[in-house]
């Protein structure tokens, strides 16, 4: 449940350094660091290709229709944050457009996640400021009920805490708790240096059968091999 | 984001007679009565018409596929207890039927909400132990992984809090946080207060038009009759 | 596109005996007595089983999450009509209840039809007061932004104009225009006559391959039987 | 890939005894028992609630909109069968009502198991012909394409080979290959036959944690319990 | 409901300069400008990313998987025309291939949108005729069952009639009544004409809440900051 | 219903020539020349545009959220295959990416086609590896339990037998039997021998209802013009 009207100006962000640091990772080697857990649901899809960020989240719950809250929330942002919009309700309309898109670029935000649709896609891209979002829409949206901002909101299913690090790519979106950034980001660059190894021997056509040493424990699982 | 592999043994309870008095209300009264948050997406339904319950949130994080810590969920229930179960991602299998319900039962839950699939449908509306879910499947699941037990989670878009009080019925599920318990069964019951005098207006053949005096304000908006 | 801002009182009616004798013919034979035409899209379901209804359509275009029309249209309602609702954008929410429907039936009208949510199914199945919904939810409605009364409005994909012959049941919703409902119903009553005795024939045993002669043509268009 | 225009006449049908034992065990059980594979979709539902059949597959591949074959499918039909239904491409019309079901029961089938849509179902309701469909719609469908009967089909993601055993309730749908079926019903009976034994206990108090023996190896798994 | 086996040779379109003049606003504006109505759904999505066309709407009405129609909507083709195609049932074949593409330019055709789905869009894109369509699908389709051309439509839940302008691009697709093609083109350009002076604003650092002067009503509304 | 536990590693492959002839052709005209059948569902997407290849179907059967099996899958590739993923139940999760990518190269896999979620997307873009999912996710998987490699699967919805063709494009994916390839290649051939003409013709203005002799059967069906 969530406190409406209230906007927390005060918010404790993961330090800078970590928070940078996520992003080179990626959100499928971050979620793994955490223990398979963090991400937002899988209909979140960026608007362009090829975008890689991480940042410190700025929260702003906004009602169906509603943008007026995006305004607000563009005065909280610091640089290196990226804005996590959550929704009361479903909805699908375009809450943030390329005015918007100027105005959180201008105070320093990375991107926006938004659980709900964007719009003016195509100058977004040019500009290339990274969205994800469940929808785009050209349906436009009023000013007229308050929600609040820099409260913790569940966006796309997954709980996300202003100052939280979100990481998100071309795989999805995933939020580290701020607690968890430092600890995480090392696991992550543990997991990262072991890939290129790996790599290299299945590119020689070692197998993972080998490389993990997986054929004795399938053996015991039952597995059966028929010529 | 989660904490995994734990289990809270001591969780705060909303207070008997405010989380038992929310039932009567009903999930619209009351989702209005807090400022119309708190619902769990609409996708959740009743495996059978006419249940209608209130009780205190135990909540449960499970992985897909698998209901192991449905078992451990058990051992913490208590009477007036309601069971809210989450999915660390999308699944629809058939997480809990006859024999959960009966331990369940007997260690007085007095319904399931969860976010993945029920089965033994025909034997839990015989039992009357409803469940509001997202899914019927008689798909099984394993006891292979470790979840928590009475963390916060997200349950079909919903932040849920151990101990909140969970309010369902056929028009959908709402969660009420502890803390507004008392105040939100107050507005509730002054809202339903007022509904018998209007209902009976309303059915003598006045107006909504009339008896909300919308039409100065309709009027003000620029409808305009045309004969 | 819709035109905003406008109740027309005075709308044409299809003639009460022939909008009420569709009632009878459900829709599925009303739809079939069209050629195959009208129907709204699947997704509309009854609230209740065993309802079947037909009567003249009054419409209203409501906007997301704001149910304030509703309250004009119920004005506009005369006994035999069933109200139409469409909303500008994809809508789940709440828009009618228990009080609503004490309104609109006082007024006369049969049923309702509506691209978006529907609430207090419970009170609304107890008054036995019949609704055809996209969702069920307990999510409220504010009254803030005017849309229109009685213009031609697209429900669930289908086009309704004021004073059409809405025709639902078990199996969906269809929408038979003014002008050709005295056709359909003489249609529809045919097609009605010639199934008491096929089903007969059915029931005895016969094929409806032998009944309907459609060996030859099937032979004709390639079919094999192989031993 | 499907072999269109054909329909094989003779097919092997699992034994009657065994197909008709597994109705009894419902679809959860079987699917279990077979190692918990076997079932189709769940948005597979029952039209309406309570039924609970088996029968042996008389498979039928039909175009989208098209139910021509439905006759064809019927002649095929022995004491004991369920028709299993594929569509070539996505469809939700309805392909079978009352009187197609009026003909199926005369044929001695138990029910119909349908990837599509399916109408009349009030009257099918009142025949008592049980129907597990993805859509209930009004739309007509015609009789132009030959498809095929008794072909191996897939239906709702489930292959289904002419003969096998289909078991239908509430749960769902589960399909039981001919050749596995004795085995099945044996496994399935000696699973449910564990199951009063464990009900009583459990509705005594005792918990799974303890009768399955659970909380080493929730341990072992790392599980922390926090008062 | 829909007039069938019709084609309405003459039809009066918006004139060409004003339906011309909408294509530089881009859908999103063009919405706004009309009162914010008159959008498809947003599950309309071009197959590639750019295109930004406006035009005249030709429409055509089709049977599921059957695209016989668009041969006789080609010959209604004038430059400057988008076709608008609506389906009588939800269908996701593939209606539209690069040999019709090639007729529609020929004739002079800008885009066609499509409630259904569109095939061979690698040659499309190479081609740059630009689709808005619900679905891409390989899946062809008969020549068997007439509809209608140039009858009113309603394609992705939107009423179209023949003439109206359509604007497509990234961002969704808008129809403007042939009434309100002038007035909305003047609003949209005016609407415009302010965007860039608010753009250069925000890029310079002003706050939204600043420059729309949103303090007040913000606070007026209750919105409270917390330190 | 599934085998489980089983890799048959003797396969019988199309002959290469026919199965890498197929490419050029594309998924439309080949699922046209096998009379319109073999597509798998439309919602399974490619990870990128452009990709359009065909090879020889090497299956594997995985579990929710497990990829053990994409490891034993990787022994069996063969230059020149495609591998098949189906999932015994719903799944979005990333069963798939750079480093199995990887591995499956090396081993001489043109693609993957799954119906699930993959992974990695950038990478596999940059290594020109092209994947047809139902989903991208960061979602890790696990690997416990064993499924089976080469046995007949279901993958979105369509059946696929090893040594099956699988061609598949921008416009979706169609599986042809190893026993059709032949006799579906000549007639591909056929069919797109014969487009550069009609293309040529349509471009040049001609009309398909001239080219293709519609106008007589048109009017024979009861199509009307009305000036």
């Amino acid at each position: 449940m969530y406190e409406l009207g209230v906007v927390y100006r005060n918010i404790q962000r993961t330090d800078r350094e970590t928070a940078d640091g996520l992003a080179a990772l990626g959100s499928a080697t971050v979620h793994e660091a955490m223990g398979r857990v963090g991400l937002l649901k899988p209909y979140m899809r960026p608007i362009y290709a090829g975008a890689q960020v991480s940042g410190t989240a700025v929260t702003v719950l906004l009602h169906p229709g509603d943008n007026w809250m995006m305004h607000v929330a563009a005065e909280q942002i610091q640089p290196g944050d990226i804005v996590v919009a959550a929704i009361t309700a479903e909805c699908t309309d375009g809450y943030f457009g390329d005015l918007l898109a100027t105005s959180f670029k201008a105070r320093g935000a990375r991107a926006l996640v938004i659980d709900a649709g964007v719009r003016d896609v195509k100058t977004l891209t040019e500009m290339q400021f990274p969205v994800w979002s469940k929808a785009i829409s050209s349906k436009g949206t009023i000013k007229a009920t308050i929600g609040s901002v820099n409260i913790p909101v569940v966006c796309a299913g997954m709980l996300v805490t202003p100052g939280d690090v979100i990481v998100a790519d071309d795989d999805g979106v995933v939020c580290v708790p701020r607690a968890m950034a430092a600890k995480t980001l090392e696991a992550a660059r543990k997991r990262e240096a072991n890939e290129g190894e790996k790599r290299d021997k299945l590119a020689s056509g070692v197998l993972g059968l080998d490389m993990y040493k997986m054929r004795e424990p399938l053996a015991a699982a039952g597995l059966k091999y028929i010529d």
